[in-house]
């Protein structure tokens, strides 16, 4: 009988951790996930990790070889191999490299969770065939990977692909990296937020936001405020999309991809995020790029787009 | 006898063209220019040009191989070895690859200055060794090559790299290309000379350059002043690095390269420029990237870089 090949996908969040099986074409064969308890000592972690993902393979009964392992993680550096200064989670350095090779013995790669997204994207989703593309992850924070001349730039440091921390506004809102005005600050899922409430202090409009704290309001309500016609809700997406647009017009300048992907929470509001976006950027783009940059909505399965990710960086090189 | 091979490197300018044969090494054997006298027809002038390199090549008395033809130029396609609507020549839209066929059999390349700058110090200058850098070219305009997992970005249309039309003031100066507060309009030659002119609005400080009119005024003239202790010219340097360094930064989170370099008219200020860039760059970078990355100047020989550059374009691929 011939083995399956699959590779096992790993997404290290600060809540939870997800792994699943995924074979070559992209299905996720299984996944499940574990609780990532980020504060108690990495090595601790790792040994859960791998007692659970070993677990997971034998539920499939058999049949199934591993041909590698991915990982996205938040500050991953893929030359190292190592997790540095991860905001959420308390591990300050950890070479997961090696922390897994006390387990395994097939490659192991990682990087964070955008590029994760992009290679994902390349391989399984919207970016399938393309050679210059760029995903923009618009979650908590806003990630990206850069994909030129049909590879993920990881850059001289393996950092490359932070465009949430370009400046939009040098004396604007502070961001969490603790600098001003980074494009996170304003399009992440709590940059619309903040938009929100810019624009409640700013007008007398009525709006169903109004009734809800800062703290209990969510990226969630404001699209469906949206939805039902809020006019503060959709000024915050059109405001977003505004600002999204005129960075965007910025990295089509150093990298001209033929399409930027909109990835996460964010950006399953579609054409309410996406449209007002377009429209900014072709504003904002020099002539000889105008009307030839896609902006498209990720094409990943939104349940497994985060282990598929993973696995793709494993796939991407054994292609 | 064995030939030595040798690459024609050309790079048409809106006033002149100048034209050299390289060795693979990098030595410039030969170089000359002509006229381009851009209001003839492009028919006219690639027909002046193949009689033009080919006097050259028999000065050299034999003993030489044509392994290929690099071309620089402005707007140039390279995937379409093509020149569109280029500013400063009254060609439209020439199919460059074309109109060297009917007089070369060799392969020819072309790609526009910036990006021919950037091959040049892959190969030959201060970028020897490094697969992930940005040069940028300070001159008339500003332009600059992007080279990641050491490939220069051409990106979907063979447009990419053109880090002189991000944005550093939505409501700024007006730029060459029609928008308002491009990087171009600030850091080029003619961007610093506006600066000085603000300047020189602005405050009520002495200066040698308010005898000189807009029109005389030249970047060369506000180094030398700068050199001479003037307090304008050197608070010119001052903005200008400080606004280059800031955008420079946006394009850190890119693509992290290992080095930025500095090339053409006003690199040429030395520290009076790299100095002030460096230190703005480092204020607004994300610290990830803080003390990292190098702001070099050129490494190619100053007479013979833009048909060096030309010529690393065929060499390149030789390689």
């Amino acid at each position: 009988m011939t083995l399956k090949e699959v590779v096992l996908g790993i997404d290290i969040g600060g809540t939870s951790t997800v792994a699943g099986y995924v074979d070559r074409n992209g299905a996720c064969i299984i996944e499940d996930l574990i609780p990532t308890l980020a504060h108690q000592p990495a090595d601790q972690f790792f040994q859960r990790l791998h007692t659970f993902a070993k677990q997971l393979l034998e539920k499939l009964g058999g049949g199934y070889s591993l041909r590698g392992i991915g990982i996205g993680a938040p500050n991953a550096n893929y030359y190292k191999g190592t997790i540095e200064s991860p905001p959420n989670l308390s591990w300050d350095y950890v070479d997961v490299k090696k922390s897994m090779a006390k387990y395994y013995t097939v490659p192991v790669a990682l990087t964070n969770d955008a590029n994760a997204a992009a290679l994902g994207e390349m391989m399984f989703g919207a970016a399938k065939g393309m050679k210059d593309f760029i995903v923009i992850t618009l979650g908590t924070g806003v990630g990206s990977g850069v994909v030129a001349n049909g590879k993920l730039i990881y850059g001289a440091d393996g950092f490359a692909g932070e465009l949430g921390h370009t400046i939009y506004d040098s004396n604007g809102r502070i961001c969490g990296c603790g600098r001003k005005g980074c494009l996170e600050a304003y399009a992440s899922a709590s940059g619309i937020k903040r938009t929100v409430f810019e624009l409640m202090a700013k007008s007398n409009e009525t709006s169903e936001l109004r009734d809800v704290s800062f703290h209990q309001m969510t990226a969630k309500m404001i699209f469906e405020a949206a939805l039902r016609g809020d006019v503060i809700a959709k000024n915050a997406f059109e405001v977003t999309g505004k600002i999204l647009g005129m960075k965007l017009a910025d990295s089509v300048a150093h990298t001209s991809p033929e399409a930027i992907i909109l990835f996460g929470g964010l950006a399953q509001a579609g054409d309410l995020i996406i449209e007002p976006t377009k429209r900014s950027m072709e504003e904002a783009l020099l002539n000889i790029f105008q009307n030839k940059v896609k902006i498209i909505p990720s094409a990943m399965p939104e349940g497994n787009s985060a282990v598929l990710g993973a696995a793709a960086l494993i796939w991407n090189e054994l292609k």
